[in-house]
């Protein structure tokens, strides 16, 4: 490959012009760099183009870079696609949620060393053009993953994609990159979906006693499961490596409690709390001990602007919320997550202006 | 027992001020109740009272009613001492996690017609007085549980407390609800912390891929061992039971994962969202179809409030509230969910707003 500058120049073609790859061809127009859409469907070339991400490719053009954002089962076959139509000098990526199949689809292609795979931790239960946005990956993760055969250009390349897009370059071989999806994403859903199972047909005396816990657990399980199928069975090594070892945990957690031993129980308990502290915080910096401020909010409109109103005036960031439902009266509780350092002088702020805060 | 008209007028004595104790007490209290404190710990005592939750309870008192808040593990004895120096009318409740353990300990007690065990659905990972509040049962769901040999005089009684303390009874057999919060709360809290545990020790590396989802799936495993352990032990016999069904589950998704079973994996996947959509909604009513509206919020203090003003404006309530922190820019993207059909009303009044949203 010729040498590069690593810039990221233009143009940058598009091929499934979906949520994902429309979103990635409006945050490069939104840089300035010329964007060529490619689809096996028209109408979604028309669409995207509409809303002002590009423009269809012809046979005359020269990409600097190409992004195959198809769905999961089309995805090998895509970037084989293109690395056999690519020019010599065009760097070529994906954005599938598993890196180590297509990879491995692509093995032996002379051109290999311009691929390197790519994940961007964006998206939603959304689909299509329509749904686009060049700032769905702002702040995001976005894992870049050059198998053994990529060139370091190629690879630079990538990352200024993912820079371009606002998101936040993770490299990893694609074997560590799947076997990490499988313990942060795909793993949790699944369990979640276990979960959630146990509820489904249950008597409504049975789920008037649900509360938060329940709800934040079974929340990712209603995802779509044909989309989470194909995502989960792409990964089926790493994952069913990972589930085999949950199973042993709860094993283990099942003998625990069937016989009464508390000690193992409470360690089991120990070891889960000890996992929810090790999950990155805020801008990936260290986590920080966290506290909930329990307020309560009646629910009318207007009140919760003026719960965050009284909260911003007292200075105290807020890291994340909640809102409780439960059947009965009209009032919610809202947990404001903050730092625990600050947590009373939050609760001291709202309590003067008139919340009720629960310690 | 003598006919009572059911109202309750008082005093109530609280047995054990700690959160749950001390926040009824203030609610009987806020109700204009005159109310009677005991602890095995004369400083707690003091506290209490010391926060207007009422007056140490003298040899003299006669309660119309004993709501009995020790910790699990010492809740059968206390009933039983309760029953035992307890007048002729007086009614005797508690607030324990399980319900048929403690009905066990007192079965055959002469007075155990004056006995109907309650629950509620409220409380924090906070323990004492200090962090009591009379709203804390506001809106909350309280089960109701009496016993068959349990007067209908008493149960309207306990029924009456839960009613004044804001929260909506939920009547049901001791067993209907131990089975209840094996499945509402005990088995997701256990699944979560297992999935929390295969986070504990994972490289830095594979925590970055971290997004909402194992965040959502986790949180509720961050609670105190020790406290879990006595709840989710104490209800062993449910909770083995539905574990074992959750394992049985567990071995169908590895064997459809390992044998590449998509359309096995894609109906796992499915009850699993059947079961999110069996979860109540607001006030109790049906689940309405919910939406989530995505916005890009810049990490800067009084933006949220800002945020939740124009989403105020709007008209359009917020059901619920997620926000995501992921390392990079110090932008966050803020979840709001709202009424399907009224997803893109909001949509749009924000981005008239200036506020980035996403599709």
């Amino acid at each position: 490959m010729a040498e590069t500058s690593g810039r990221l120049s233009g143009p940058v073609e598009i091929v499934g012009t979906g949520l994902i790859g429309t979103s990635i061809a409006l945050a490069c127009r939104r840089a300035g760099l010329e964007v060529l859409l490619t689809d096996t469907d028209p109408d979604h070339v028309r669409t995207a183009s509409g809303l002002g991400a590009g423009r269809p490719r012809t046979p005359d053009d020269v990409p600097q870079l190409v992004v195959v954002a198809v769905p999961p089962d089309a995805l090998g076959a895509a970037i084989t696609a293109t690395l056999d139509a690519a020019g010599p000098d065009t760097v070529v990526t994906d954005v599938g949620s598993v890196k180590a199949a297509p990879l491995a689809a692509v093995a032996g292609h002379p051109a290999v060393s311009r691929y390197v795979g790519s994940h961007p931790m964006a998206g939603t239960e959304h689909s299509g053009p329509l749904s686009a946005s060049a700032a769905l990956f702002d702040g995001r993760p976005w894992a870049v993953t050059p198998g053994p055969e990529a060139t370091p250009a190629a690879a630079r390349l990538v990352e200024a994609l993912v820079v371009l897009c606002g998101a936040v370059p993770v490299p990893l071989s694609p074997a560590e990159h799947d076997r990490a999806v499988a313990r942060t994403s795909h793993v949790p859903h699944l369990m979640a979906s276990l979960v959630a199972g146990t509820l489904a047909g249950a008597s409504a005396d049975h789920l008037a006693l649900s509360g938060t816990g329940v709800r934040d657990v079974t929340r990712v399980a209603g995802g779509d499961p044909r989309l989470y199928s194909q995502i989960i069975g792409g990964n089926a090594g790493a994952v069913a490596a990972l589930l085999t070892e949950v199973r042993q945990r709860l094993d283990l957690a099942i003998e625990a409690v069937s016989g009464d031993d508390r000690a193992g129980l409470e360690s089991l308990l120990a070891y889960g709390q000890a996992g929810t502290r090790a999950i990155p915080g805020k801008h990936g910096t260290a986590p920080q001990p966290m506290e909930a401020v329990r307020v309560s909010v009646p629910d009318h409109p207007g009140e919760l602007a003026r719960l965050f109103a009284d909260a911003g005036a007292s200075g105290v960031n807020i890291e994340d919320v909640r809102i409780d439902h439960d059947p009965g009266r009209p009032v919610g509780l809202v947990e404001l997550d903050v730092v625990a350092a600050r947590a009373e002088e939050l609760r001291v702020a709202l309590e003067s202006n008139g919340w009720t805060t629960h310690r």
